[in-house]
């Protein structure tokens, strides 16, 4: 499971201010530490940049380059913003993403050829509703699949995005057990080992004891690891779930297992 | 997920010295200690009790039967104490356990019927010698059931225990990542939602540092219990691998999902 900061997001004041200003130098602390705490690539959700959508998000992809060599995710419905940010990527960049959703195909989905980027597909219906069970969510993969098949794009630049539900919807903690099984399930489904990422911090997000919010995401994240997830997006300052991914890299590792290749002890 | 303690062991000092001394009240105290810590059943351990395997025995499960009301496993290969053992436990004991190994198939066996108790069938070898992938794991377990189908009990009385591997082992940790998809192919397999057992120390025995073990511990556990596992059996004194334990019950609970059913904060 390659871990993938969520942290670069505008709910987060800092880089909603920096945006304003267009001041790198909090991106660049912000993007320093995610690094330092393990992230393995970093997504910027500059939420929909309707003012300046261009020249801000390549103050963005320019503010994270110049901090950390690690691969970059696209993550904007805007896309002014997401070819403003496709131009500016060093690297083979990953747009986050598109769906069943008219504009999206019409709008995003097409920019994963012209710019040669992975691209993320969301398993959500057409409306943008979240689907509800697990037949629901494979049929969706499906159609997605076949959406993206139209464009001629190689399939190994496909994504697949299940989208965890909130634990403080109804029935959420169903949902995020059958999409365990559907995780397990695309590679078979689509016929090739598609890769998927999920949203982890969707599962604590809302009300709730901090310590037991952390406790659940610690519990959920092996679960995802086993499931064969490729890229878990997440709060990487969260110490525990970090710890907790690494170990499940060390025990999921076809290489020896070694107690070196597991982090140290959180010092209190 | 039921949590089952293992610590009732010969190898830890205070049950040796009292059934040595047989004193019930070292056990009676570590006995209400795992309830406390949240054991839902309690296995017994012995060894294999070579000199006074009755009286042992029966000492011991009147001990344990004397500080807490739970459920009981019977751990030994001394066909004398499971006797005894099984004629002593109030409710319905659970004999742990048999495999292809002849002498077992022929003496531990048939008590699951005559005691009318549930039996746990090893995925072993009928030398004793552990499996090494998945699909020699499947074959045993096909073999195990056909032995214990012509014992003519009802199949709902036999839980199955994969046997985790130590990750000392060379490959052990892509042994126990095996084990997560014999666990889901079980019931599929024999035709019934057969339970499953697996013993969680396995993975961490042998040398290695203290924090990382327990790291490792609690990234495994939600891999099992996504699986389906049915028992775990475990040190109830890892409090992060209880409540993490805990944290995936409420997770795979049915029932609407509540912060409150989760366990406290570790108070430091």
């Amino acid at each position: 499971m390659i871990l993938v900061a969520d942290n670069l997001t505008i709910t987060n004041p800092i880089v909603e201010m920096a945006i304003q200003d267009m001041n790198p130098e909090p991106i660049q602390g912000l993007v320093s530490r995610c690094a330092a705490a393990g992230a393995e690539a970093i997504d910027i959700n500059p939420g929909p940049l309707t003012r300046d959508p261009d020249r801000r998000m390549r103050f963005l992809v320019e503010a994270v380059q110049s901090a950390a060599d690690l691969p970059i995710l696209l993550d904007t419905a805007n896309p002014a913003a997401l070819k403003a940010g496709l131009e500016t990527v060093r690297g083979k960049a990953i747009i986050n993403g598109f769906s069943l959703e008219p504009a999206k195909l019409e709008s995003i989905l097409p920019l994963a050829g012209r710019y040669d980027a992975d691209i993320i597909g969301y398993l959500l219906y057409p409306n943008s509703h979240v689907p509800t069970d697990e037949a629901e969510r494979l049929n969706i993969a499906v159609e997605l699949f076949g959406a993206f098949q139209q464009t001629g794009f190689p399939e190994d630049r496909l994504i697949i995005d299940p989208v965890i539900a909130p634990l403080m919807w109804e029935n959420g903690h169903q949902q995020d057990m059958a999409i365990l099984s559907v995780l397990r399930s695309l590679p078979d489904l689509l016929g090739f080992p598609v890769r998927t990422i999920a949203g982890v911090s969707n599962l604590i997000t809302g009300p709730g004891p901090k310590d037991r919010k952390l406790l659940v995401e610690a519990a959920y994240l092996p679960m995802l690891a086993a499931s064969g997830l490729t890229y878990g997006l997440l709060n990487v300052f969260h110490t525990e779930s970090m710890r907790v991914a690494r170990a499940c890299n060390a025990l999921m590792d076809p290489k020896i297992f070694t107690w070196e290749g597991l982090p140290d002890p959180i010092s209190s």
